[in-house]
Formats: C-alpha cells, sequence, structure tokens
C-alpha cells in the first residue's frame, strides 16, 4: 500500500509552510489528554503548563512486570550538512503508527540545545508536517533540563578551581580544620560525602579525631594536577569566544591562572550521565565517580572527592524526569537528554524508552532516534545505550534520501547556505545507485547486530520514481526487510503509513537475537579495533603518542573495561569528512582518548571535534521577536 | 494585645529545628488550591508540578476595575553581616495576617541566586517557622527565571564579541550582503529589528537596495569601542575565577582577545529589566534599548542594534510571569525577579505587586521586601520600582533587631562563622540604647516619603526585656507609627500578629501623600547628592574622574534624566562599612558610574561592588545530597 493513498488528517497545504507557521496552526491538546491516553496515572506526571508534563519514574515501577512493547531504533546513512531527516522521519513515522495505523506508539526523542536555535540550524522538533508541538517550547527551555546541566556542570567547575586556590594558600592543618570544623560542642565530624572519599583511601575510620597528620594531609588535599583537568565550563549558547580563555585574571585570585574553555551544554559528560543513568539512586553514583583530571601522583580526582556529587545530584533531580509532549497529530512524546554524538553517545535517555516500552504495553512500538549517522549513532545506541538499560532493539529504521545517496555516488560538495548544484535537482538515476553503496554498508553493519533492517527512503520533492525506485532495490538486495518511500514533512503520518506498517511487520516475528558488537573486558585498543574494522571498514588504527599515554593511564586507573564512544565525524566511515560512499582500507588515526567516567565510556578523538559552535553574521535571532499581542513567537525556524 | 498571647497553629519545637527539616515537616497543599484561595481563575495560571504556578499577566487586566489592596514594603535598619531576618519577618508577618488576622494577604518576595545555595549563605526563603515552602525549590531552580536570564544575557554577550569578530573580518559590502542576504527570487529584506536601528540613524528607508553605499556601511558596521563594553557574561554559580578572564584565546578567533569576566546571574541588567517591566511590550522596548558600549564615535550601541532584542524577549517570555507559592502556614506567596540590591534596585517584580494588589482587594495587603537596609532598598524601592510601577506603599515596616543596635551603639564587630562577642549575648540595654541612633535615622528617612512606619523587633533567644523595651521606646519617640517585639522564626505566624494589627492599624487611615525624594529631571549630580544628603547624611559628594567623564558621557547621551540607583554598602549610611550608628559629614565618593538604560537608571559606583561570590574551603555543598530511598533533600540550610 502507498503513503499517498492515505488521506492526510491535518491541513496540509502546498508548497509546505515553514515549520513554525504549520506548528503555530495546530492547537495542541491538553498533556493531561495525551497523558491520560498513554495509560499515565494523575500522580505519576506533573505539569509544566497545559502542554508539558514530567513523567515520574514511579510509572516503570508499577509496570514492572508488564511485558515490554517493540523497541524501533532509527538511524541515518552517513548524512549531508543539510540532514536527512531523521528526526522527521522518527516523528512523522510515530504519527502513522499512531494516527493511522491506531498502534500504541511513543516516540523518544532529543532536547534539542538552546544554542543552535538562535545560530544557524534553527530548531529541532522534526519537520514540516511531522512535529513536536509546540515547537517554541519544544526549542526553547523545555522544562529547564539543560539549564541544570549547566548548572550542575560549572559548580563542578567552580569547585575544582576554588579547591586548587585554598589548598595553595593554606597549610594541611588549616585545610583539614576547614573541611571538618568543631560545632559548637568542639565536636568535629565527616559529612557522609566525605566518608566516600576516605573509603576510597582506604581510610577506615568515621572520627575526624583518629586521623593521623598523615592521614589529615591524604584527606584534605586533593592535590589535583592543574594541566590534567579535563572538566570544562559549559554554556547553552554558541558563544565561540569562550572556546579558549584564560581565568583568575583578578586579583583577588592571587596568580592562579589557568587555561580552560567552556563548551556548549550538551556537551558535558552530565548530560551524559542524565542519558545514561537508570535511576536517581544510579544517577548520584555516576555524577559522583566523574573525574575531573588526576592528583600529581596520577590518581583520578572525582566529584566526590571535591564533595559535590550529592549537591550535584539535587540540582539534577528534576532533570531526569523526561518530558511528555505530542506530535502535530496528537502521538504522545518524551522528550529526554540530548548529549553529543561525538565525544558521547548521541541518544536520548534510557530512562524514557524503559518508560515508554512499560506504558505502550506488548502490542505497543517505543521509536527512539540514534543521533549522527548510523556508523555512529546506531554503534552507540547498540553498545552503549542498550548496554545500560538492558534492552535490545527489534528494528532498526535507516533513514535515506536520494540527495545523500547522490552526494555518495560522486555528487559535488552539498553546502548549508548555498544553492544546490543541479545534479540535486535533476533526475540522475546512475549518480544514486553508484552511492547506494553508503546505505548497503549502513544495511550490513546494522545487520551485524541480529536486527532487521527497514529502509526509510524520504521523499524530496525533486525526488523521481526511478530514483526512489533504485533506493528501494538497492536496500532490498542489500538485505533489508522492508524498503518504504515515504512523505511525511509534507503530509504528516499520512505520508509513512507504509513505512509504519513495514515496522509492524519486521517486529511481528520473535525477539531477535541480539549481539553486542564487542564484548567489554577487552582491552581499549581491541575494542577501538573492532569498531573501526568492523563498522568502518578501516584497515587498521593508528594512535598518537598522546593517545598511547591516555590508554596506559587509563588501563592503569582500571578504566579500561568501559565500553568505547567513538569521536568522529558522521559525514563518512572514514575519519576523513571528505571521502563519501563506503571507503575502506584506510588507517583510523587516534589523536587521543578522554574517559567519561561517570556516564561510563572511554572516548577515543578521531580528528577535532567542535564543541562549542560559533554564529554567523546573521544568526537566526535577527528573525526572532514576540508578537507584542498575541504574545506568540515569530521567526522561529 | 502580646503576640504570645497566640497559640501555634504549627507544631513548633524548641529548640527551633533547621529550617529544610521545618520546611519539610510541613505538607505542602496543593498549589491550584493556593490559587483558588487567592481568586485566580484556572485560566490565569499555569501548573509547574503540584507546588508552583506561574501567574498569568491577564489576571491584572481582568480586575483592572477593582481596587488595589494596600501596599506594605518591609526594609532593614543597617545590618549586620548575619542578616537581621528581614524576608523571615515578612513571611512571618503575611503568616500572621492570613492565617490568624483572617486578612487577605499576599508576600512578594525575591527569587534567590542557586550561587549562595552552595557557598556559605545556604537558602533565602525565610527561616524557621516563616518560610516559603517547599525551600528546596524556592532555592534551586524554581521555575526557570533565572536561568532564563542566564540565557539571554550571553546570548547578547555572544553577539557583541561575534559582531566585533565578523566586522572586523568582513568589507562593508560583505557585511551588508550577510545582514540583508538575497532571497530565491533576489530580493533583499530587513528583519523588523534592522528597522530600529535604520530609525535611530536617521535613514528613513525599508528597502535594502535604497540604501547607498555610505548608508549601507553606516547600518552594517557597528564600530563598537571594546574599551567601552559594559556589558559581561553571567553564569548562576560562585565561581571566583570567572571574576576576570581573558576570551577569544582559540586560533580560531584570529587574536580578537579581550579582556572580560562574569557575573552571578542576578547581577544582570536583565534580571533588573525584569523586575521592573510592566508587561511583555514594556520588556521588549526595554531589552532591546538596553546599552552595552558604544561605538568608536561614542554613541551607544544597544541590544536592538546587535539584532537581538526580540530573542531575549523570547528567552524571557514566560520568566514575566510570577511563581506562585505558599508559607508554611498556606498564606499566598509570589516569588518574582531577584535583582542585586546594589548595583541594581534589590527589589522583587512590579508585575507581582501589581497582580498581588488586584488580587488582595481592597480589604487585603501585599506585603513586599526591599533588599538590604533601608537607605539602599528602601530608597530605591520609593524613587525607582515605585516610579515604574506608579504604585505607592501604604505603610513601611522597618525590621530592627538587638543585636544589630548594639553593633551600631559601639558592640564589637559582627563577624560571619566566628562566635558572636559576650556584648550580643548578654543584656547590655546601654549599649542598645546608643545604637539606636541607626534605627531612628531609618524611621526619619523613611517619614520623609509621607508614609508611616511601624517598627518590627525581631526577637533573638538572648535579647531580654529590658532591650527590646528600649528599641521599642526610641521608636516609638522617633516617629515610629508602632514598633512590635516578634517571635515569627520560632512561633510561626502566631509571633508576628501583633505587629499584623500594627501594620492594619497603620494603613487604616487615609492614602499617605507620597512624595519621592528627587526630581527625575534633575542633573545626575543633583540627584546624587539629594540622596547623599538626605537619606545618608553626607556632607557633600566628591566625583573621581572617571566618575565625571561618565557624567559628562551620559548626559551628552540623553540618559540624564533616569532615577538614580546609588551602588553602595548597605553596612553602613556612609560609603565606609565600618562607619556604625548614624554617621555624618562624611564626603561621599563616586568612583565611577554605570548606566542600565534598559532598566531604566544610572547607578553610580561607591566602592567596590561585588559582582561574583566565590566558595569557601567547604561550601554548602558538602552536606547536601539527595536521599535515594525517598528522593528527598538533605543537608540544604
Amino acid at each position: 500500500m502507498s503513503a499517498t493513498e492515505f488521506k492526510p488528517l491535518l491541513p496540509v497545504k502546498q508548497p509546505v509552510p515553514s515549520d513554525i507557521d504549520i506548528a503555530q496552526s495546530v492547537e495542541p491538546i491538553h498533556i493531561a489528554k495525551i497523558a491520560e491516553a498513554v495509560g499515565l496515572l494523575p500522580e505519576e506526571y506533573e505539569l509544566y503548563g497545559t502542554h508539558k508534563a514530567k513523567v515520574k519514574l514511579s510509572v516503570r515501577d508499577r509496570l514492572a512486570g508488564a511485558p515490554d512493547g517493540k523497541y524501533v531504533v532509527v538511524a541515518g546513512i552517513t548524512p549531508t550538512p543539510l540532514g536527512e531527516g531523521k528526526s522527521t522521519t522518527t516523528i512523522g513515522l510515530c504519527q502513522a503508527m499512531g494516527a493511522y495505523l491506531k498502534k500504541k506508539v511513543l516516540t523518544c526523542v532529543r532536547q534539542p540545545s538552546q544554542g543552535p536555535t538562535f545560530g544557524i540550524k534553527g530548531g529541532a522538533a522534526g519537520g514540516g508536517y511531522s512535529q513536536v508541538i509546540p515547537m517554541e517550547e519544544m526549542n526553547l527551555h523545555l522544562t529547564g533540563d539543560i539549564h541544570a546541566i549547566t548548572a550542575a556542570n560549572n559548580l563542578l567547575a567552580a569547585a575544582i578551581d576554588v579547591r586548587m586556590f585554598h589548598e595553595a594558600n593554606q597549610t594541611d592543618e588549616q585545610l583539614f580544620n576547614r573541611l571538618c570544623p568543631a560545632d559548637k560542642q568542639g565536636k568535629r565530624k565527616f559529612a557522609p560525602v566525605m566518608l566516600r572519599r576516605l573509603a576510597k583511601l582506604g581510610i577506615n575510620k568515621t572520627d575526624p579525631e583518629e586521623l593521623t597528620p598523615e592521614e589529615r594531609r591524604e584527606f584534605a588535599r586533593l592535590d589535583i594536577d592543574p594541566a590534567s583537568i579535563t572538566w570544562r565550563r559549559v554554556i547553552d549558547t554558541n558563544d565561540r569566544f569562550l572556546r579558549s580563555l584564560t581565568v583568575g585574571q583578578g586579583p583577588e585570585e592571587k596568580g592562579a591562572v589557568r587555561s580552560t574553555g567552556f563548551d556548549i551544554t550538551v556537551s558535558s559528560e552530565i548530560m551524559a550521565v542524565l542519558a545514561l543513568a537508570t535511576d536517581l539512586a544510579d544517577m548520584r553514583e555516576r555524577l559522583g565517580r566523574m573525574v575531573v583530571g588526576n592528583d600529581t601522583k596520577g590518581r583520578p580526582v572525582t566529584a566526590d572527592d571535591l564533595g559535590v556529587g550529592g549537591a550535584l545530584t539535587v540540582l539534577m533531580k528534576d532533570a531526569i524526569l523526561p518530558t511528555l509532549m505530542q506530535t502535530l497529530e496528537q502521538t504522545p512524546v518524551l522528550v529526554h537528554a540530548g548529549p553529543f554524538a561525538n565525544i558521547a553517545h548521541g541518544n536520548s535517555s534510557v530512562v524514557a524508552d524503559q518508560i515508554g516500552l512499560k506504558l505502550v504495553g506488548e502490542d505497543g512500538f517505543v521509536v527512539t532516534e540514534a543521533g549522527f549517522g548510523a556508523d555512529i549513532g546506531m554503534e552507540k545506541f547498540m553498545n552503549i545505550k542498550c548496554r545500560a538499560s538492558g534492552l535490545t532493539p527489534d528494528c532498526v529504521v535507516l533513514v535515506a534520501t536520494v540527495r545523500a545517496l547522490k552526494m555518495h555516488g560522486g555528487g559535488p560538495p552539498v553546502v548549508a547556505g548555498t544553492p544546490l548544484h543541479h545534479d540535486y535537482t535533476t533526475e540522475n538515476v546512475a549518480l544514486v545507485s553508484a552511492g547506494c553503496c553508503n546505505l548497503v554498508r549502513h544495511i550490513e553493519n546494522a545487520r551485524k547486530y541480529g536486527v532487521p533492517v527497514v529502509v526509510a527512503i524520504n521523499r524530496f520533492a525533486c525526488d523521481t520514481d526511478a530514483e526512489l525506485q533504485a533506493v528501494k532495490e538497492a536496500a532490498l538486495a542489500a538485505g533489508a526487510s522492508d524498503a518504504v518511500i515515504c512523505a511525511h514533512h509534507g503530509l504528516g503520518g499520512a505520508g509513512a503509513v507504509g513505512l509504519g506498517e513495514a515496522v509492524v511487520r519486521a517486529c511481528s516475528g520473535p525477539k531477535p537475537e541480539f549481539k553486542f558488537l564487542y564484548d567489554v573486558n577487552l582491552s581499549i585498543k581491541e575494542k577501538i579495533e573492532i569498531i573501526a574494522k568492523e563498522m568502518y571498514h578501516a584497515a587498521g588504527v593508528e594512535y598518537k603518542p598522546e593517545a598511547e599515554a591516555q590508554i596506559e593511564k587509563y588501563t592503569r586507573m582500571g578504566f579500561d573495561k568501559l565500553p568505547i564512544c567513538m569521536a568522529k565525524t558522521q559525514y563518512s566511515f572514514s575519519h576523513d569528512a571528505s571521502l563519501k560512499g563506503a571507503p575502506s582500507g584506510f588507517v583510523l588515526p587516534i589523536r587521543d582518548v578522554r574517559a567519561s567516567v561517570g556516564a561510563g565510556f572511554l572516548y577515543p578523538l578521531v580528528g577535532n571535534m567542535m564543541t562549542m559552535p560559533g554564529l554567523p553574521t546573521r544568526p537566526c535571532f535577527y528573525d526572532i521577536d514576540l508578537d507584542p499581542a498575541t504574545g506568540k513567537v515569530v521567526g522561529l525556524s
């Protein structure tokens, strides 16, 4: 059955209006109605206005004994810089399954960073007639989770610099006395978080008075090696001038200057922790064990060593609750977490997926999106997120476009902000077919996890039937269980009904026998090499001296059993963004290796990763304003 | 009638437990019940969970024709560094008026900064049995207003640096073409915000093609003088290492380094704008006209010149709605805005007070707090806030303590974190009486506005009846309409019933004939001198060369008709914090003068103002954690 046989429920227009015009043309229903429809009890969510609600983790406990729904992950082929509509497809697919096929379905998506909303990119709530609404709330503060991360990240950063400062200006005894001051009765006491540090140091005493002078020194002096500090400050604004700066230049800081910088908030390890934590207690432990650097003896220094793990958890206590919203066709959406897809794993939260699977139940579907191309986003979904959650997918949806495949077939570069070459706007089946090698490899990669693959061919206006057919044939030949042309951007769910049906079929068999790509107990290098060879088709891996040193250090520290989170471009299977199609035989260079111990992964750096975007000469913000008469946002794209 | 004759409704304990233990021992009722009791219609507020709600400005429109309630402002004598319980008295007074005297009452308080919650000070939701609950929500993210300010402030900061960067690296024509790019039809268009800049430049054209090359240059090149930039970045964390730093040190920024710094978010001009704006349209205009520095020709450069005024408003659109909460005795509270009391005016929002006065109606009371000592907070309330709101107070409540008056009488210094000298813990009536000169002057100052004064003597455990009586007598002799000893910290509203009765009596006469202290149309120096002489009893004012230059500059720019917001210590009437009591005859030095043009005031700097607190060796955060079993916050003080 073809998607176009369905009559759209939405009042669709041609040409498709702007995202915000569409979003504001549909009145969202009260979120309590969405909550009720999805099976939440009134005490299981908290309203944030009338269109957002935070869902409590208690619903997962209530439904613990119930069977999970089907778990569908949406990934994409290697994209052009314009994006291939992965989020839009995720949402369109769910609108189709929910509003047309009448399945219980729940969409899990990431919360977009606010920074790019005012920069180049605009919003990230889907597009056209497949959107999460109200899109301005999705793209702005939402329910404050990213702001909570900023606050937590920067409290830890402040704690680091100020601790080094106080240690530099106080004797061991002064430090100890200030950390454990005598109360009015002259009694000293350790704060509970201090007992964590004592345990780590092997000091088995609970009365401060009993510590020897050496133990007092050991306890009180973290002795952080400034050169080892990997913890940076964050801000949810595209502010390139903060990328690299020198702090501590005030007279009161007595010359304790240090070079550091700010990243965009979503790149904070705390965002990755939020996405991977399974409950409050787990989040508390993860936040406490985040490593900020090492001491002068080479031992890791953690947030709990600084005494701040509990405070970070308090700042994050509401952020762990996913936010319920709705699509343009009133299907439920959980928006939660949005870690970077390079230095982090690029997937929305474990708790949202877990809650969703219980809510939709045995016959329902949770559709979750993996950021970046599938070599990055899907690989990390499988090996990092599924390891943390204990869940495994029933189906992979792989989003492909004729445009991107033409690029992979040898088409001229696609550059944001400049007009497309006519190769992309006129029929060229040979170019498409030549580029299908990229799609084929992503299908083969996905199949290595033992999971069926449905290819979603996201149709653009200038695509021809012959081009689309070529993609479909290539996909089926490569082992996709189905390949469906869809048009949800212009039609909403009506444009993705065929895709929805294909997903239902792909999930109808027995639970796939899921296979991880690697055993976490392998060495760091073995794990990196498996990913490089199996997913990227690299001939080998080359380690720069910094990377070798870090691998040695993390192995010594006992962090070598963590899964690997490759920080690589999404614009090629290789490290070189200009190598399109399905390159192989290259040697993957590992420049450095970093650790997110709280999130629970190591991230090898394959090239330079941008962790703070900038603003162009004419940022989006020029168009954004509030209509004072209606209070509505205008100009958001 | 004495306060102690009332039986507390709260299960009070002796000794008074910690603030968080008291706060968590009382179960807050659903905020919808508070909203209903206060007269809000269901469509006039939005729930944020079950204990907070954002109140829409539409309620003010609905009740526009109704009479206002009585307007009570709480101020304090010159305090010790330990604080004299001004917030606690504000809340205790309202608990008394609402829960015991059965008056319609609404408390308007500032939202505390999150930074100090993790530093030295702990929370700021009142104390003892007079608190706003849930206190952890009040002290943490609340409904995200401060986070919105951080985002808006820093978007503007990023816009400044990146604009200077793009101007430095592009020709006039490149700049113009990027600011007004041709669309697909080859047509150029000005964004609406650009028309504001054109109007300011006197260019009366709406088609970009019609601009001459000179006009294009004039339009596109802001030519900001880097040395003139007064706009700094902000963060709601006590991070002293950000006070002074150098940005732009990354290779991509091509050497465009600049010295600047971060302040704590609540010191942002945007916080002052939020507190003074009367509606969305007013806020839009204020945000757009904020001045960030001047161009090389000495003309002010605004947020709208940078094209970002609309985007700032969009970021702040929910922040303009006050947050409804409750006290321990279920009286309603509006928490809204919390500008610094030195470089800004230190008062909660105009809109919250306006809404409150309509909601309580003719026989009701709005009690609002003015930050810092009354020479600062009350003076600014009268001359800045009342000018913006059009409201005038019916009564001033002046909070005094025996402890602070002993200090003013010549007692030894009171230092936070060190035990009190025994002069403060044993009876010494002569010392108290000697210090009453401070209280007397504050009473006389308040009377200059034509408003009756009620003195609230906030009783501490070690105060004796004779000491308290001495304060009462001095207050009455100085012209206070009443002076009441109260004990709301230990008893809740029951401890402030006498104070509540005194306030009702003071407000029972005809509306006071309110007088501003100065005419805004006077020159900058004339206004400064009136405040210095009338409020501080200075003999004169001395201007440093920087101050003279700024006064000349702001006068030339046309900003001289703004009211004055003195940035002075609250620890003395003078500029010297060590001059206690009621000093006079000193010469007030004005180091510099700055402008908050959007907020709408000039702020002369009398000494150095701290705009970014630090963290001690053992910050509060050591004790703060989440109980994973209950999800409750522990250790917040």
